[in-house]
Parts: structure tokens; sequence; C-alpha cells
């Protein structure tokens, strides 16, 4: 069940970065949704890269076509399958790799893990995978909207040493974080981001970074105890994308340092019952969103190409210098905000459905 | 299935902090383990609370009865029952808290995610339900350690704002974590981090910490991409722990800061194929392990429950004064550490199964 | 997952025949509902074997303890762990069995998959395997009446050659089915299948069944296709008891005779809506329940133990004559009655709860 | 997970009768199969209508395009995306029937259960999902073949109330099935139930029918207790499919007519170890494969869609005459042969995975 994700909201993906096309089954989405497919190859289109100077050349259209579970415009409560054909085909581009693993990346523990890889690109822990979880989170998010008036906004928080200068969670919208290419809504830090990219770029190297996302109008009562506590299942998430090293919610590693006193989010009456004067649980606690905003941070390491040689071995043990050829992406992170947003959406509308079956009052 | 973790090796934790028990079904243990029993009590051991000042003076044995699927020492393949029983009920403590949920605690949330919660204790969001998963977690290690010479150790890497002076993961032991109290092998940070404890105690509040875990004799293989992969089941296993609220693998949060070529675990033939020179990637690359030691991070919070008095909010939104009745732990990392052990246990056992199940030759 | 059923009403059982004991843990009960722990119970007796001449004298009186996710008579949500304790545990009744795999029975085959089997009893092959099913099931009946006013009824249907006279399932009740201790609810069919199990015991022999069952007040909807239609589910559920060859829904085996212009059910205007003039549907069509009664039939092979001699062969080959010890049930038809029962309700609360979570307005 | 079927091989089918396209998601097969895509083609070629006048005229050449996993003809270990194009788009054809649902079909209980159905020809209800399934077990079929000589042959065994005079489950081949259109292998059979379908398409009418089928070299130890036997699985998969109304393995309902002593199977000793003098037990005892032919028989009811005029009920309750428009099939027990096999291969492959993971040495 490795391609499938979610128990009620399931999303299947499929496809490696060379062959007819990548793609993904959502089964689980509800009927009767009039869905918005600009709005899922928005998205998409957020994902591409090639949509700066900060990103790869390589010029995808990543158009969506949707085969199945849609008719007039609204689901059908069936699969729904979404296909982008794959186009830019150059496995020759990766002749050359073809017995050396490349450093941290996937190459090696694929061929020890199947005994066999795809001859180029990755296969599927390329980036290109996932194009499907944006679309199938893109599906996700116009339900949370409808249903629950649910939203989601993820932004460049740090690449490499650069942070921003501090993104108020409870007012940030896409439109802002769209502003910068760099997809840091703070013209200042994104100034500074960019040039750090610029310089990994010069230098031949890349640059690592931190996406912070928020979920807003996330009604209390989400994520199933005990081990699909909601921040388990965003965990499990962020920790499935590409590149991911870290994550955390809430107060994460900066609340390990604190004392309880200062920690705990004191409850005080609000327009809508209890809610907590501070939010350092992130807007969960035991597992369980509690109406306030849910905020965590998800760290990226930098990307494994980089066009530098190193020095390394091949699969023969053969000390050899190795420099990717073609071009390649110096930092993921700006490209990485809509897949951290769709991968949000997978999990809170898996979640939503949980607690529907539970109590057809709540939810 | 939130109370159920795992695919093949599936765990199924049952109990309350009071009621009849608390337990776990094991199902998937593979047939013909020669079970050591008193090893899981040793680990149930570690887990429960009342090992010494540090922790809360609460005596419970924690006798786990193994109820089914054994037979002469032997495991059946069939499912594994292991039940302790609750003894020390006194839901009186908790009456006055029947209307004020705990600031930070789950009363709040259980209560609107299923409009009933146990009276007392923090039912199923207590750490009471962790003895299932610690119970099972050491049948797993005794299957790994036996089918591919797998261990797996965690310590007490930081509490508060202290930290160890540096473990090194490839020789750390049980015993050695277990010469100090405080579940730090080093005798100075030991000594730094009791005082933390105490100063928190002392002060009627708590604190949080950091455990690190590392799994050694992890075959090249493990994981399950894309959606499987080790260190997303990694970090769905341990967000899924009471107070957890970061979780990192490798270079982590830290790596995000960094340049490719700074970060790149370059290769190198070994003597049990190609190794590589460096291990930011954590023993994981490309959601597979790599052969490499599997290294982690888990960020807990303070403890909320804490007896100095907080202003908070009944839940009818009148503003009261909480004092916690009772004594608590003001730190639960060192006891901690045989949990996260656990968690690890159980993935790595899981993953294993199922790289089994593709490939008869490897695995 | 071999001993879990069901996605969102989860329900795992564990236990041997020897051993501490059987139970079952449900993981997906709604919260709130006031459990008659009474009704459980009885319907354990009515599978419990010594109820009448026609059973085993065997007398356990397996009485259920619940050890978890009860509170003062409430569900919690949380998971509702119960134990029935094992009594009557002679071992040495089987040791000569040891070398001998029983015909038809799963000594063989436990050995061949497990390389290990439980040394007496048939362990997980056991009929008392089914007794966490009858606990669990009846908690499951309790909220479908509740929350849907669905009911379940079985019966004997046949024993051997004999057949019921005919059985309304529009009225069926399970008082009436219990008038006969051969739990056919016509005395005359009755008597003659009384007849046939004691002519059958009288000749150191066993018989076979059918039980049928109805399930009424189930609304349009539940099923998921395409792969969890609900006749699949059901099917599923009744093929994985002990000795069932079979399983029909509405016309069965005798519609596949059929011509489609006969078998077709009408629609017609009803109280409630469409209704249909005719059910060889039993109440699903395209796997989704069409709001009629829902209504199949199992087929149990004769108990595979007899007391008479057999000529097979002993686990070396040898061949050997078998003389089952001990005093065995010649048919199980009567006491599989709550069985059937406990399985269809697991189906349908799973069902409901899928649906539920699909529309809140619906299910 | 309505749309998937498995647990390690797992398959997700996904499309309408119109709309895109229809096709599958494969994700578990085995990496480094070679496989055959001419194989697989040939079954979508034997289940497609328009075979033969026996069948419905639409022509579509549902030709399958494999969109990943498959690199130089071998599987990679990753998702196997299928797709087959919709091509004879007539919605048109439906429009009469927006406001009638059709007896015995899916529109009324997709419509109650969606809230929202299909335009035209079914939907996922549509005999052309199979498509899918059939691609799949296709795939999975070739790999039982390579890993442990697995074959699998289904054959009609009745039509209407004409049945076979016999098929010997141990030497029957789809050559020999094939020899007749109707896919009986007995020339006179064949002929009697050809003429059964005249009769009923000359009468504007269809006919059920019996579809039996073989597994030779279905090693011991496959089937999951307790709730995942292998006739448990097996039965799901058959009622999964469109129009099946029964299940019977082995002896079947035939079995439960008849007495312990002459329906057990004595074992005795073989070239492979200890095998069974005969096979009432279909191949399977408590659930688990015993080395011996696994042999099941699947009953369908007749085509709901006829084209003599039927008295029924619109959605609003007015009676109407309806007569389906349209060509149709009058007896889909040939198209069906291929499906139950294809369905029976993906229980079997995941089986083996399955038991594989539990064992190294064994499977």
């Amino acid at each position: 069940m490795s391609s499938s994700f979610g128990t009620l909201w399931r999303t299947t993906t499929f496809g490696e970065s060379h062959g007819g096309g990548v793609g993904v089954v959502v089964d689980g989405c509800p009927p009767r949704l009039d869905l918005d497919v600009d709005a899922v190859q928005a998205q998409l289109d957020r994902r591409r890269p090639g949509q700066s100077p900060l990103a790869t050349p390589r010029d995808e259209p990543d158009r969506v076509e949707i085969l199945s579970g849609l008719e007039n415009g609204a689901t059908l409560g069936t699969p729904l399958a979404m296909l982008v054909r794959n186009r830019d085909q150059k496995p020759g581009d990766y002749e050359a790799l073809r017995n050396i693993p490349r450093p941290s990346h996937a190459d090696f523990t694929y061929q020890r893990k199947y005994g066999i890889r795809a001859a180029s690109g990755g296969g599927r822990a390329s980036a290109r995978e996932t194009i499907g979880r944006v679309a199938a989170g893109a599906v996700a998010e116009q339900w949370l909207a409808r249903e629950y008036d649910t939203g989601i906004v993820a932004w460049v928080e740090a690449v490499g040493d650069v942070m921003t200068d501090g993104v108020d969670p409870a007012t940030i919208d896409r439109a802002a974080v769209d502003t910068q290419l760099v997809r840091c809504p703070h013209a200042g830090a994104a100034a500074r981001m960019t040039a750090a990219i610029e310089a990994a770029r010069g230098d031949h190297d890349s640059v690592g970074g931190v996406v912070s996302c928020v979920c807003r109008g996330v009604p209390a009562g989400w994520g199933e105890p005990v081990f699909d506590k909601l921040e388990a299942l965003l965990a499990h998430a962020m920790l499935s994308l590409p590149a991911v090293k870290g994550f955390e919610i809430g107060s994460g590693f900066a609340g390990a340092a604190m004392r309880g006193s200062a920690h705990n989010d004191a409850f005080v009456a609000g327009d809508r019952g209890l809610g907590t004067v501070t939010n350092r649980s992130g807007g969960v606690q035991g597992g369980i969103s509690n109406g306030e905003h849910v905020v965590f941070r998800v760290a990226f390491k930098p990307p494994a190409t980089v066009a530098r040689t190193q020095r390394t071995a091949d699969f023969d043990g053969n000390e050899v210098d190795l420099a990717a050829p073609g071009r390649h992406d110096p930092c993921v992170v700006p490209r990485a905000v809509p897949i951290v947003e769709a991968m949000a959406a997978l999990v809170l509308a898996d979640c939503a459905l949980r607690q529907r079956a539970r109590d057809r009052r709540s939810g």
C-alpha cells in the first residue's frame, strides 16, 4: 500500500518521471462537489518547475486530464482519476549515471530494495511524483473549503540560514505568498533568500530551507487517537515528501526547552466557545484539533543533485568524480509550498470524513 | 483504525488509565519466535513511573500477562494478546477537574470529539496507554534481533535547555543509558539534567526534553515509497506519542540550513558493500534504509499537568484558578526512552515484513 | 491484518481454545452508546456449547469481562476490549493427535503455514474463536438498533437434507427461532432436523446444514462499490467462519437458472419511497442496499471431527486409523445462528459508518 | 477504500463506462517481472463484448496502455498504471432512462447512496469497470505462474438450467474452454447452452449462469486466518463482481447435506508430501490452502437489462412501461470467465505475498 495515503479519503499516486505519465486516483471524495478544475491546474502550475529564474528551466505544461469520477463538473463519489502526461523524456541525460549512485539520492536504495530501478531521473523518487499529490490535494482543499470553510496556506520560512521576519498565521494568504517568487511574503527576507539561492547556483551548489503552513478553520474534533493523531498524520504526510528531514507542530523543538507553566495554552471564552490564549499546541491537543489554527513547519534538506564535482563511489566500489549533468533546482522550497498545502489538505479531508462517520451531528 | 498501527506487524492497543486494564493485541508477529517474556517485562519496568525520585511515586507493578499466541514459550503466529491490569484507581482525584479542561491536556478535545470522556486521568490520552506499545515493541525488537541482528537504543538528548555533550550512535547501549536515572549516558550532562528536573519540581512546574534514538543493523531496503517511507512511518509513530511536538531524522532542521555539497553523503566501498562516508541522511535515502545507522530525534513538550496555579476557563467559559491535584512527573523524557524504542521497533518490524514479501531473496 | 475485520468499525479477535482466554477489541464503536452488557452475554450464551442435548456437553460459563472503553455503562468511543477466560483446559485430550492431522480439519494447514501449531483443540481454528465475534457483533447490533432500528435474525434453514417449510423473513424473530433447540422456528421441521442430528450422533458421525439470515431496517445506501459491495462484505464475513463452504444472497444459485424478466424486481411506490415488488436481489443492487430486507444463506459443512474411525495418514505419511477422542457436536448450525447474526451486524455497522462519512445528511 | 482490493498486492480501479477511460493502478507487484503485455491484452480481448454472436455487438478495441511501473518490459516494483480509453460514448441512448431506475440495476441505489449518478450506462456498475480488474489479474497470473507455477482456469458450468456434463478440474485448460464460444469445453453442453442464450435473445430476455474455476499449483499455506481465510477472500472477490449472487467452494451447498464421514478428505502420502484422497474441501482447510486444487463456483444472475417491456415505477413513483433501448448481452457468463480468473489471481497473489512476509523459507 505504499503508494496510497489515507483511510477514507484515499489518494493513490502512480508514475515515474519518465514513461507515459504521472497521476493519481482519489477514492473517497464525496459526491456532488462542483469541482473547479482550473483551481486544480493552478496549484499544479504553482508546483511546476520553470516558473522563475530560481527554478529549473525544464518546461512542461503539466496539463491535468480528469479521466473519471466527474460529470457535468460535479464529482460522482466514484474514483477521480487524474493524469498528467510526461513530455520531456531524455533518458540519455542519465545514461552516464547508470553505474554511479548519486550521493544522498535514491539510486542506491531503490537498487537495493527492488533489484532494479528506473533508468533515469529518479523514478518514483523524482519530484515529479508529487504532481499526483498536488492534484489530489487541490480537490481536497476545495471540498474542505465548501464544507468547513477550512483554508490552508504555506510559505517559505527559511532558505539556508535566511529566515523570515515572522509571518502571522492568522492573516497570511496565498496572494501575499505569491507576491514573491521565492514564496516568502516579506519582501526583505525574500530578497535575501533569493540571493542565497542565486549564490548557491553560482557555486554549482544547492541549499535547503523550511516551509511553514497554517490550516485555518479546522473544527475541534479532528484526528484519531491514539495512532492516527492529527499531528502524527501530518508528520507522516510531510516526511513522505522528497527531501524532508524534519517536522514540528506548534512549539516544536523549541517547546522541548520550555517549562510547562510557560508552555501551557490557557483556555478563555470566545465567540465560538472555548479558545486558547496562546497556541503553543499548534492547534492540536491529545492528537485532536482544538479549533485553533493548526501550525507546523517542515524542514527540507538541500537538493542532492548538484553540478559541482563530488568524490564518491560507483556501484562496484570504485572511486569516481561525479558532476551531475543537466540543470537542476538549487532550492526546492518555493515549489514545495503547494506540495505541503496539498498534503495538509489530504490529511484534513481524511480526518474530517473519519470524524463525520463517528457522529453525524459533529465534525 | 485509530488504535491500530502497522500493515503486516499490526499493533492494536486498548485501555484507559482507569478500568479493567490496558493492553495490546499484536497481529502479525511471525511464528516460532522464542519469546523472552522477562525482557518484555524489563522494558515495561523501564517505562514504569516510580522508578526514581525523578518520577511520579505512583507505584504500579504493571505485570504483563500473555493471554494468547504463545505456547511453550514460542509464538504461534496468531495474535499475541497482552494485558496489564489497572490497580491504582482513584477517580476521586479527578472529580474536581470534571468541569475544568486542563490547559494543553486532552480533556477539552476528547470532550469535543466524542461528546464524552473518561471521568479521570486522561483516558486514552494517559501515558498509561503506552504500556501496550512498549509490550508490543519489546516483542518486535526480539524478533528484529533474531532475524537481522537489529538493535535499537534511545537516550535523553536534552532536558529543557540542558543538552548532552554528544553521544556516539555507533556505540551507545542501553546499559550505558541506564547508568543514569535520567537516561542520559553522560554523567556530567545527566547531573545538569537532573538539576533542571529538580528545579522544575521545586517550582511546581515541569520541563520538556528531547530523546534521540539509533537503530543499528537495519539492512538496506526497508521503507515503502512513496507514502510509507521509513522516515514517514517513524515520524508517524513518534508524533503519535503523548506530548511529542517534533521529529527530525539525520540532519533534520539543521540540514535545512546547509548547502548540498556539504550535506551529501558520499559513497565509499566498505565491508558490506557500499556505505557512506557521512550520515546526514540518518540512514534513509528516498524513503528507504541504506544500511547506515538510522538516527532520529524526538521533541517532547513539558508535561501539561503542573502543580502551580494556572488561570484558565472551565467548560462554561468562567475564569478559574486551577492547581492540579496529586503528584506528577515534572519531566517525561527519561520514561519516554523505552517508549521511543518500542515505536521504532514496531516500525522496523513492519518494514521488514513488507520488504520480505517483495523479495524472498532480500530483506 | 488477518485477525481484524472492518474499515471503520474494526473488530480484532485474539485467543486460542486453550491459553489465558479469548477475546476481542472493537475499535470504532461510536461514543455514548448505552451498552446492555446482559444482551451481549445473552448472545454469547446462545453461542455456547452445552445448551442442549444436541450440543457438546463441555460446560463453560463464557462470562464476558469488559476491560476498557466503557464508563458508567456508556461507550467512550475508545477501544472496547472484551475478554472471556478459558477454563476447560485438557490438552491431554489432544496428545494422541500430535502427529496425526485430522482429516478436513486445520491441523495440517496450520502446520504447513506457520511451521508450528497449538498443541490442542484447533487453536485459532477452534469454534471458540467465534466468542470474540459474537461479543463484538452484539455491540454492533445494539448500535444499529438504536441508530437505524435495524434488526437481524438468523435461523436454521436446513440440517443435512431436512429443510424448513419456509420461513417468512418479514416477520421471523429470535424468540420464534429459540422456541426450538435446533433453532428452526417450525416445530415440524425442527423435529425432523433434531432426528437427523440424533441419527448422526448415533452413527458417531456429524451432519451439515444451512443458516438463513435476514437484516431488516437496512436503509438504502449501504455498501461500497466496487470492491466492498454489501454482498461482497457479507460473503467475506460468512466465509471467514469455520466450516462455511457457501454463501448466496437473494435468489443465489437458483437465480442463475432464471430468465431476467422473471428475476427482475420491479419498482413500486411505497410508504417510504420506491420499493420493489419482489426481492430476488436480496436487498442489494449494484452492491448497495436498496431498502428491502437483506436476505442471505450460509452453507456449513458437517463437522470434521467425528468419533467413528477414519482411515487417513499421519504427518510422516504412514496410514493410520483415527477415532477422535472426546465428545463433539454432531451439528454446528444451531450454535452458528448467533455467530451469523454477529458477523452480519459487524458488516452492517461498518457500512453504516462508511456511508455516514460520505454524507452527513444521508446514511 | 471501496475501489481498492488487496493488502500487499493492491488493485485500485477507476473509470465509468463513459468519460475519459477506465483503468487500474496495481501497487505491490514485485519488481523484475518480465511482463507479457500481449498476454494482458489477450485476457482483455476475452472479456470484450462483441466477440461472438452471443454477445453485444458494441465494438471497442479496449487497447491497454501501460502508463507507469514498467521499463524495458520489466516491472519496477512501483505502481503499474494501465488505461483503456472509452470510445463508444452515446449518452443519448440513456437519456430516456434519466428518471426511470432500471429494475434490478444499480440506478436506484447509486442515486440513493450518492445523491447523483452517472448519466449513462451504469457508471461504475457497468461491466466495463471490470476491464481494470482483468488487466490487473493478467499481471498477477503471470507473476504467480513464474514464481509458483500456479495456473487458473475458469469455464462456464451452467447457462440457465443447462449444465455441463462435468469438467475435470485437474486437466481443463483455457484452450479447451475457448474451443466453444460459450466457454463451456464440452461441445454437447455448449450447443445446448448456446441454444438457451439464443432462445433468451429471441424472447428479448436474458439468462443467468454459473462459472466454475480451478486454481492449480497453489502451495499449502496461503490464506490468513481468521478473517482473511482464502475462501473468504475468494468469496469477497467474486461477490464484488457485477451480477454475482452466490459463491461456493469445494462441496459448497451440497456439502451442507452430507455426513462428516462422507465429507472428510482423508490424508494420503503423495509425491509432494501429504495430499488428500478426495477434495471436498476445495483445496482449503481452516482458511489455508492445503496444496490440492482450489475449486469454486460463482452464480451470476440473468442480466437486468432486457429488451422486453417491464412494468415498473419511475423515481417519482409513477407506474411506467420500460423497454431498454440498445442491444445487450442476453448472457454474461462467457465473458465472465476471464473476469473470474482475474479476481482469483488477485486473491492468490495477495495471499502469496502475505505468506512470504511471514516466512522467507516457505510460501
